[in-house]
């Protein structure tokens, strides 16, 4: 393999795959970059064997050929170079020569052989959405992704396609989020579900901050997100996800109407007060007052009063502060609906058009 | 103690006070901030008994006192406010009412009465400088003090004055960092060395970030650094530094010239092939060029030539290459003049004015 490369797009290919790189030392070409080179391109692939992300750059191949890099090592080396191009060189015992302006190296890599490849797969369908917008949905929902290991199906985002219907949803048993979105093209859909991995999520969240479209392909198994040059290929989350629409509460007594900001801010006012753990936050609410205070045995108590919208009977309920944090921080919507019916039962928020939000109050 | 301030001036003598708090909660009221309030004046004064730390703000104050409050959990508050002013408020029973707006906070302290104060101290001597020059002179120096916490003389940066002229340094055996400076008023100052523990200089460091002077006194035991409304004071580390004047090689044969950005990025750039550790970057010196060059087993190696002013011997020499990249990182100078004999004997290095830097070769 013999190329020549912009130093600066060779970084940028590096940053966009780098971060799967495995840490798993008993495989360790899992460690390194795979540097394809062929025709006027140059492919660059990481993989932990369970997700596998591929970019491609424009290069002025020399000599066609493969090699495997330390990825870590050669992404500080790239990172450093004065700019320009750099020549990459690759000999028979798989040292490659880097070449930058004055800058010289040689570094030992592994042959290509052994890297792990994702096979092609014959999609059950496919799906587009812009970058930015599928961005967003992930971020909506992906803080609600469970961490319990034991209950593995919940440790990843349910993509639900159903009648044309785009559903993503993530729960931890005690808060649920969904984004729904009706499908401009529902009759190319077929109904199904897949879990996307938490650790792919946060991927594509990185990835999709960028322009243009993402086309997402779902098998039984497996899953793609082409994103310009790049393609994330990763397995899914094997089982089935919990029915999560009986959660759903669907009739409420009350309604309130919260500037969305201002509770945010106010939200963390008042809990600085409290310790980390199983702390919660008080809202009192009567005519068009929602009062938040909370207290704790070792720093004192606090209250703030916030404008809303409220007409229903006086109340008392209490939440999980961080529970309610999360989605505020991710909804561009100036306004939130939260929707009850008394202090022990699940609570509906919702705010930009198709997020919804379930809540268990807590009890004192 | 009742008074009304500015929050956003709360907030900021806060931040100026608040990392000295100690982490010793053997003595709880440590962790506490002391809040005076007499006359038109509020001061905020944190210690752990080494280092003191007092700052004054001007506060409408309605009734004087004194109290103490968490200084952490106080800080998240103020820097929560929405902004304008924040009457502070405290009961005989050490509970402070925080008032800002809508907010209002319960805060239980601890009496002013178990507050460790610094007494007044009868200065042998005093010094002044711009705040940011001492800043500049602290951080030429302080990343050679010793961390080795058996050779406790060493883990301070010594304040040598001696016949008018003013010495802060710093070693940790295998390197030693120097600036001089010939103070203006000669005459009123009187011989004395002074060990700065490094805790102190690094809080130094951020508090002299701004205009104005720094008035320096110093005793035997203990130091004092008034920088606008805030005073620093500490006890200094007992014991004798070193002698180090014979440290510093004063007859070489060889002199090179080397631009010094240029030489901070390729060393840099060189140096990523090694991993943490006892590594070792070489310098081959031959007729205006200075190749630098490193390797190591796992990853392979790099050079690269750099233009320098040289017409000694050919040469080749190695260092530690942290222990040269340090000085760099803190120096304005664009050219950078290093000294030295053989590749065994110590090789001097100097760029800004005053500045002076010994460091030990490597043997391969």
């Amino acid at each position: 393999m013999k190329l020549t490369v912009p130093a600066a797009e060779l970084n940028d290919a590096l940053r966009k795959v780098q971060s799967v790189v495995s840490s798993r030392t008993t495989i360790p070409v899992l460690s390194n970059v795979l540097l394809s080179a062929a025709g006027a391109k140059l492919t660059l692939t990481t993989t932990d064997l369970e997700v596998s992300i591929s970019t491609t750059i424009a290069a002025t191949v020399e000599r066609d050929g493969e090699t495997t890099l330390p990825a870590k090592k050669f992404s500080q080396i790239v990172a450093s170079l004065p700019g320009g191009d750099v020549l990459l060189d690759t000999d028979e015992q798989m040292t490659t020569q880097i070449h930058c302006a004055h800058a010289d190296y040689k570094i030992m890599g592994m042959s290509a052989a052994e890297f792990h490849r994702e096979g092609d797969f014959q999609e059950d369908q496919k799906l587009t959405f812009p970058c930015a917008e599928f961005g967003k949905i992930l971020r909506k929902v992906s803080y609600a992704v469970s961490t319990d290991q034991t209950r593995y199906v919940l440790n990843g985002i349910n993509i639900d396609i159903r009648e044309g219907n785009f559903v993503a949803v993530a729960t931890d048993g005690r808060r649920l989020a969904l984004v729904e979105k009706i499908l401009d093209d529902p009759d190319s859909v077929i109904d199904g579900e897949s879990i996307l991995p938490i650790k792919v999520v946060n991927e594509l969240i990185r990835l999709l901050d960028c322009d243009g479209d993402v086309l997402i392909r779902l098998s039984d198994s497996r899953a793609s997100f082409a994103i310009g040059n790049t393609l994330l290929v990763t397995k899914l989350v094997e089982g089935t996800y919990p029915t999560y629409r009986p959660v759903i509460p669907s009739s409420f007594s009350n309604t309130l109407a919260i500037p969305r900001e201002t509770f945010l801010q106010v939200l963390n006012r008042v809990t600085v007060v409290l310790n980390e753990g199983s702390a919660s936050v008080k809202f009192s609410l009567e005519n068009d007052t929602l009062t938040l205070s909370a207290r704790s045995a070792e720093v004192g108590e606090a209250k703030e009063p916030i404008e809303v919208a409220y007409q229903g009977a006086p109340l008392e309920i209490s939440f999980n502060p961080t529970f309610l944090k999360d989605p505020l921080k991710h909804l561009d919507c100036d306004e939130l609906q939260m929707r009850f019916n008394d202090q022990f039962k699940p609570v509906l928020l919702r705010g930009d058009e198709g997020f919804l939000y379930v809540i268990m109050p807590m009890r004192n």
